[in-house]
């Protein structure tokens, strides 16, 4: 069956039968607007990311299910960059009316299931026909205590900088895609992402970063981020960039992914001195690998510290849409 | 000057500076989400909607700063519909590299006229880079206390049916849009339509409806999705369909734009009996045209009452999307 057969409102009824009532979600899909009950004393953290066909995507790489499922994570790594807990998602999807039905369940099974790892439940959107690709518009919603909220401007000289996980991967993985592989655990990186909501909200609970982004970017631009925000330079260490075993055996020396390839959502944050041991030890105990990647000085723009200490200037910093 | 000059991040800060501080957003436009600060004691209504170029405006029809602001304005519309007072939005958009920045400014300066016209902040989104045509997708957020929420849910068999305005406008706007004309009421009723919120706030705040909606898919479609919610039956009068002079004049009795054309985005609602003439009082004291069109009746589905009272069952409903 087609789209068009089953029609917008067939549509939306399909999607909103596989939404399980939430307390915080008095009035959820089917009404002009859904209507969420904030948690008292807590800040609404929101953020809103579009994926396009052919740009953000290629349906050659990925099945419905895998882009369900990273179309939320991409919004949920927001969240968790800011330590907030997700808690609500809007999806705007537009699709072309000959696009089987099998594709959207396939999108939406993903979606939900990513969702529902997370405890994140789908409260509206919009489905529309497309002339073109697809386009897929996902709004997550988050909550946190105000004063444990994670901005990029709060980053000062002498903080420590840390990533979790390895970096690189996903953008390693693109290039595995882009020669014909199609399975791996760097392809996984790239279709399958992982958003480190449980370490992103500990670090913030715990009141152990300055400032904190998620790697969409690559590290270099992101980092480069925080310096902007915080108005501070910082130095990378390019032996500590924390590398996957499969990033080495693709890439052997080149860091040139692991620096400027984006979309590991992997978490980016800064940690004052005396700090360090209490971030290492929440990190063990969450099981994800940890990293000291650099440190924050005073001044502007990043420098990449290399293995006999000299210092350098980096090339490309990162994705930019326009550029 | 192009947007592939001035960049993704040129392009944010640009639409950053343009953006005023609220006191109800701690945190705006720059970081990887939004913190907004919740009113105690009120519910969050959000909803979405996405605009494509091609399926829903036509750049050969409307210049960027109308698109602009009736891209905020049909979300505001929603919000509208549900009694909730307009707060916050957010924008992703996605632009070929190759659209001039003055495009964006065009459309920049339309939604924020918008959204200051009903003191809704700017507070994120995304812009991305489109290989097909202009993208976009809002999120708006308002609120109101869950006592007062309207939903499509709430009308009885006895509730009389109002909508504000006039309606068909704004498809006959599009028809005349499509037969050369480029100006006039009702091709502004397309390109610039105002969203009813004083109304709906208003209609909301005194508890006169029992179920709200906007006329986005067209009276028929939109009264039916408040039967299909509320599981009654409506009666709607032909003869008291509020047209227009101009609809008249373009139209004559052809009531099948005024039934089944969208987007004039009134209110149409169902109001218990007895409440009737304090509706029209209200709608009197905002200087805004109200015409009780029928009522809601036991059963389901819609008929159509002729001037000589018989019935007749309606043909086309109104859009969808896949159909």
């Amino acid at each position: 069956m087609k789209l068009a057969e089953l029609g917008e409102f067939g549509l939306i009824d399909r999607i909103a039968q596989q939404v399980a009532a939430a307390p915080s979600v008095p009035l959820g899909i089917g009404d002009d607007a859904a209507a969420l009950l904030p948690t008292p004393e807590n800040l609404t953290l929101i953020t809103c990311d579009m994926l396009l066909e052919g740009v953000h995507f290629d349906l050659n790489f990925c099945d419905p299910h895998s882009l369900g499922r990273k179309s939320l994570a991409v919004n949920i790594s927001d969240l968790a960059a800011m330590g907030a807990v997700p808690r609500h998602c809007l999806l705007g999807i537009a699709l072309p009316a000959a696009v089987p039905v099998e594709f959207m369940d396939g999108f939406m099974t993903g979606m939900l299931e990513m969702a529902g790892s997370f405890g994140v439940t789908l409260v509206g959107g919009d489905t529309c026909a497309s002339k073109g690709g697809i386009a897929i518009s996902i709004t997550a919603l988050g909550e946190q205590r105000p004063e444990r909220v994670l901005k990029r401007s709060g980053a000062k000289a002498g903080d420590l900088v840390y990533v979790s996980g390895t970096v690189g991967d996903a953008a390693a993985g693109l290039k595995e895609l882009r020669s014909g592989r199609r399975e791996g655990f760097l392809v996984s990186r790239q279709l399958d992402p992982t958003p480190r909501v449980a370490a992103g909200v500990a670090v913030a609970e715990a009141g152990l970063a300055s400032a904190m982004i998620d790697v969409s970017d690559g590290v270099l631009s992101d980092l480069g981020h925080i310096c902007e925000m915080s108005k501070v330079a910082a130095r990378v260490e390019l032996a500590r960039l924390p590398l996957s075993d499969e990033y080495r055996a693709l890439c052997g020396d080149d860091l040139s992914l692991a620096l400027s390839g984006g979309e590991d959502y992997e978490l980016l944050f800064c940690v004052p001195q005396g700090r360090g041991e209490a971030v290492e030890e929440l990190f063990g105990r969450l099981g994800l690998a940890v990293t000291r990647v650099g440190a924050i000085v005073e001044g502007s723009g990043i420098e990449l510290v290399a293995a006999d200490g000299s210092l350098h200037q980096p090339g490309a910093r990162g994705f930019d849409h326009f550029g």
